[in-house]
């Protein structure tokens, strides 16, 4: 553990003390968002000291121009990015003329910053003694209103304690600002109008090359001891920022607050030439209401969101905080009401990555919001990529390939690849399986078999068609192989024949297959249609059929294991346990070459494939092979414990599954890797929820039925999540000696408990 | 072939007619140098067309810092390169108060340009009518001096062809220019003053970073139809100019002239305090001298090192322009006077690869120097490496060697890496071997063992330390293997087990241990120092015997040859022949994971162990490895047709190595691979050179003598060659049906020939 600063408490996150080295961290981890815009834990006033600033808004985005050493032929020439957009939380403020900045405060005490995660709010209080004498108390709350997408409150107050004083706010808005992340230090912003009307000030400005237009807005009201008060405002101006500045007398104890109502209209959402009228509406919707009612809205709304989505862990609060940690952040990303959006590894926290869609969301996101949300945002998610098919084969006909193969993106915002290393923008095509496993999962899940004849099916097509033309056949082996590949496993680059990447290829084949003669059957007005588009035909069946028939696996008769890839048993097979602890992380220590003819493994590879096909091998298989890999399983991904977890859990090895589950669960937290401060690992986060639903509930589906096999780790005294399955909401309860299943409402639902059926009703909740 | 513009001359390269498309390429194989400095054929007047301004000064660089689209552990921080040094050639011409420059003038007609090999100066004329309708003829001549190589000097003349005019001419010094290729648009230049003195001009300047400062300097003498005149001048100068104008009116019909005499005097080679004071010597030298006083010692200079680099080839215009364009500018870029010097890829003619050193100039360069050049010469080019051993050890330190071993670098100006792929940088490394058989050429051609106690062996140990460190034990094949390398063939990275790296890798540590024995033995004092130094030990020895007998060779039963690497045969094995002409050259038209994975060969590897340890194996050998390998080769490379056209005519295979040969020898003049306009293949012209002398002429060193087996091309009468063999020169001539060899000087020699012993005298020719 690198970090233990963070108070453990069930509810919260909470840090106490003010340290300037934790300013950037503490940022990404006091983060806010709604799903439609997040805001990283910035202070309001003015802070001279290190900060990561950073304001995002979904769906908005700037294609960099991408930057390498040598180009290589494919290389996309952008890297679509989420950017900082104009700032709407500053509030300047001056006391007795002084700026208020905990950099260069004679003191700073009792700092306390809670992110309140029941109720969806920040807040932070702090005392202060200025270089003037002056000592203050300070208070802010602030949240991303989940009612109002669009809108974020803030109330903001000060109380001076040891004299009166004049105070001044200046809540402004800024748009001269820069990313931190930047190939070649492009202006991302045009500043079109800065405006004011009454006590409304807006900034309209659009994002370079991309011309979103956004009109960010804000309005201001002020109470003193609670009691509303007028007050009249000079305007500061610049080309690029507009501040209004309110100032009055307060005396000793009394307490000065700002109600900042602030927020972002964009043309993703609204016609470009109506933002500034779009803005005006919030910002009232926003006076009339109040910052009181508003937040007592988001209350209502997370309480609304918990009920389907927490888990509880009783025993542990370590354990409680991490998991509803990373519940609530998975939740500020993604909401799931718009199919354009999707949960990039950083959520709204950071700017590394780009901001853009991984195959995490297929690999890992799809169970946590199938489970907890309703089934159209699982479906959103799918459709994410469905309406990306076109633009994945142009993707992959820029890198040779023919006759509607597609080739998704290894990171994207709009369908386009963005990214730009060979080894992985050419070679990490196992992504492409993701988005077909993804398509099962959410058929098996949910029975809405529909998605395939309507959306489905064309994609396993075109994907399908990649793998038919990337496999090769080799004379040598009398099989098909797949050359030069980077599996999950990113510490190997450009092998033969990754064991999951071959799996998974095979796999897809057939099952394109399969469905495509389950539509021709029995869905004729979709097969004629989508017949029609692909021109897909029998005699393409049978070539698929048999490159999967005679797909070559990789094997070791000698280890009983498959091998990640064809030379893996040529490696100096030095487990992790023998490496010096001051070699680790390799990924900081070593040179890349070094990295890639070592045994270590970033992230579950072969174990991988074990997971997403675990039905095709048996538990003795397993074991063999998570014995094997392991021990070389160096974990330097955020995607790695949580899969392990689940194995070592299904395998019986609770204190190793416990101690995964704890890695992934508070990598953020505890900081494991040392980037907290550049962002959350948003992505990651899902599979902590998948490590205790799957593997400590050993949640399964079996025959269309939820099956569990629960096993608590031992410093637990249970714990219990809820899912909602079909359309229905069942609670899982899993004690000592006893589970619980019970379901709000609906049918009797018919369910597996450690391999025998059980029926569940609504009237009484079910012991086993 | 895809240009035909230069016409075939034996002894020079001519272009006729002026096309604004072919400005770029003519400027790169047109340019000239003297082995301390270089310039592309840029226009001395102003040109507003397409051009690619080039001065180029040897030893004078920048670090350009690295720009990578994801940065590795161990990546270095520059790329250092040769920079665009201020421009000396400028002679701005006005006539009648309108500038000749081409791309504007009414009509451009006689065009021509000479590169006078056999002489040494670059020639240019051409009739120009412009806006204003004067016509008029211009002739300019220039050339680097080889004697004070610190100068430059141009005639330039105009002669007005229908009415009297009056001419301006501005020489010009100019400081204010930029690099083609920059990665950050960083200021490469810093100007310190812009000064003059009567008719003498110079700009101090000085390299940002590297502090290399230069004085760059000029002064100019005039002639009206070959009569010195005297003019008085003007100055225009700004902060990084300096020209003066000189304005005289003449007759229609009258030749006025200009003489430019102009150089770099730099910190390379003087104290940088009196730089400007040396520069005024050089300019004294000149204008005492005079420009055709000058040019005659220039071409004294070049009939000297004709005399012993010459290769005439009777019957074939085309093959002979092609060799001698090869050999001049082999000779222009380095002369061997300079142990800080080397050749880079592009010599001086242009600015790609950042103009440093790579192993072209062991593998390639150095047999070229060692037959044509004094002795001292090619130790120089061994010396050059000794020099960077410490840099070479600390570069396998930043990627986690130890213990004395060495790296040495992928491209280097300064002993510094300065590559970043991490496939080249971290994995390329068949290039340290290079180092040591480039040791092992010189002391068999030579004679010169002393090289090898003196400063040979120190590098042998530490290349030895690298690959006992590099090559890893597989407890699978129970030998050691060589995992994660890119061989020769670009076009395969990060592959397993390449059979060029792992023999040299064996041979190396054998090598190694043999010398060590040798210089131990035989050398007392030396090894005392040297053990001292490196603390090498018997039981370091013996560790590199058995990794040395226990490598790894990949050999194919089925096949009856060594494999390019682990999984070359998994590959879709399509020769060359059947790929379709279109998807050629396959590094411009397919996507870099597809070329990966094809069995496409950019440029001899294996076959380039066959050329490099030719004796270890048979003739039965080489020709099955020989039909295996070359259907799959593409020769995208520049390095690769001069080792196949060798291993074509030693295989008698004639035909071929005669295309091989014409290749190589014209891929600049007929720009084979559309991109001379970024300057000349310079190393590969090395290979040229070795295609005649080994290939057809079969020589070889064996039993300590000069061995040949001349073999000819159908379309040639005949070719000979000099070969400087420890200090005697014995000059070649292969005939239709004879051979005749002969001595210039010297005691008898005793060569073979076909086999046989002969023995050469210098008082009569030997015909065989």
């Amino acid at each position: 553990m690198n970090q233990d600063y963070i108070v453990p408490a069930p509810w919260a996150v909470i840090e106490e003390g003010f340290e300037r080295e934790r300013v950037k961290s503490s940022e990404s981890l006091f983060s806010i968002g709604n799903g439609a815009m997040g805001q990283r834990a910035n202070f309001e006033e003015e802070y001279s000291g290190k900060t990561f600033q950073g304001s995002y808004i979904g769906g908005v985005y700037y294609p960099d121009k991408t930057r390498v050493g040598w180009w290589k032929n494919g290389y996309p020439e952008y890297f679509t990015k989420v950017l900082n957009a104009p700032s709407w939380i500053g509030i300047k403020v001056k006391v007795d003329g002084e700026s208020l900045d905990l950099n260069t405060a004679k003191s700073v005490s009792k700092f306390r910053r809670e992110l309140n995660m029941k109720e969806g709010w920040l807040g932070r209080s702090f005392e202060a003694e200025l270089q003037n004498g002056t000592q203050l108390k300070v208070k802010s709350k602030r949240f991303l209103s989940l009612e109002h997408d669009e809108l974020g409150a803030i109330n903001y107050e000060v109380t001076p304690l040891n004299k009166d004083v004049s105070i001044s706010y200046e809540p402004y808005l800024d748009s001269g600002i820069t990313n931190e992340d930047t190939n070649w230090d492009d202006k991302f912003w045009n500043t079109l109008e800065v405006a004011e009307d009454g006590n409304k000030a807006f900034i309209s400005a659009h994002t370079m090359k991309t011309f979103f237009y956004v009109c960010t807005a804000m309005s201001n009201t002020f109470t003193v001891d609670g009691k509303e008060i007028s007050l009249t405002l000079k305007t500061n101006k610049t080309d690029s920022y507009i501040g209004h500045v309110y100032e009055t007398d307060i005396r000793e104890g009394e307490t000065f607050a700002i109600q900042k109502y602030a927020g972002y209209i964009t043309s993703f959402n609204h016609d470009k030439d109506d933002l500034k009228k779009a803005a005006t509406s919030v910002l009232d919707i926003a006076l009339e209401e109040g910052f009181d009612s508003l937040l007592s809205k988001q209350k209502e709304d997370w309480a609304a969101i918990w009920s389907m989505a927490d888990i509880v862990i009783e025993g542990d609060v370590k354990a409680q905080q991490g998991i509803r940690f990373n519940i609530f952040q998975l939740n500020q990303t993604y909401l799931g009401k718009d199919a354009r959006l999707n949960i990039g590894p950083k959520g709204f926290t950071g700017e590394k990555y780009g901001g853009s869609t991984y195959w995490d969301t297929e690999a890992y996101c799809l169970p946590f919001y199938m489970a907890t949300k309703d089934q159209e945002v699982a479906r959103n998610l799918l459709t994410y990529r469905y309406n990306h098919l076109e633009k994945a084969i142009e993707n992959a006909q820029k890198l040779g390939f023919k006759n509607g193969a597609a080739l998704y993106p290894m990171v994207t915002m709009n369908g386009e690849e963005c990214h730009n290393e060979w080894e992985i923008t050419f070679e990490e095509i196992h992504r492409n399986g993701a988005m077909i496993f993804a398509i099962r999962d959410y058929v098996n899940y949910t029975g809405d078999y529909s998605y395939i004849p309507e959306k489905g099916l064309e994609v396993m097509i075109a994907v399908a068609r990649f793998w038919k033309q990337r496999a090769t056949w080799s004379a040598k082996k009398e099989q098909f192989v797949i050359l030069g590949v980077t599996g999950p496993n990113e510490y190997e680059n450009n092998v033969n024949n990754n064991f999951y990447t071959n799996y998974l290829a095979k796999w897809c084949l057939s099952y394109a297959v399969e469905h495509t003669k389950k539509v021709a059957k029995e869905f004729s007005s979709d097969y004629k249609r989508i017949a029609e588009v692909t021109g897909v035909s029998n005699e393409e069946l049978n070539s698929w059929i048999n490159i999967s028939e005679k797909m070559y696996l990789p094997f070791s008769e000698e280890e009983g294991v498959y091998l990640q890839q064809d030379g893996f048993l040529d490696k100096e097979l030095v487990t992790v346990a023998d490496l010096d602890k001051a070699e680790r992380p390799i990924n900081q220590k070593w040179s890349w070459d070094r990295i890639l003819r070592s045994p270590y493994i970033k992230q579950a590879d072969t174990l991988q494939g074990f997971y997403v096909f675990e039905d095709h091998f048996t538990e003795e298989e397993l074991k063999k092979h998570f014995d094997f890999y392991e021990p070389f399983t160096v974990h330097e991904s955020s995607l790695s414990p949580c899969v392990h977890a689940i194995q070592a859990a299904k395998l019986g090895q609770m204190d190793q599954a416990y101690e995964f589950y704890l890695r992934t669960s508070r990598l953020d937290l505890d900081d494991y890797n040392k980037e907290v401060h550049e962002g959350l690992h948003i992505t990651s986060m899902a599979g902590t929820w998948m490590s205790v639903v799957e593997g400590f509930g050993g949640m399964r589906i079996k025959d269309d039925m939820l099956s569990f096999a629960p096993k608590m780790p031992k410093a637990w005294e249970g714990f219990s999540f809820k899912l909602n399955f079909r359309n229905q909401i069942l609670k899982v309860a899993v004690g000592k000696d006893k589970y619980i299943f019970s379901l709000d409402t609906g049918d009797d639902l018919d369910i597996l408990v450690d391999g025998k059926q059980i029926r569940v009703t609504s009237d009484a909740a079910v012991e086993v």
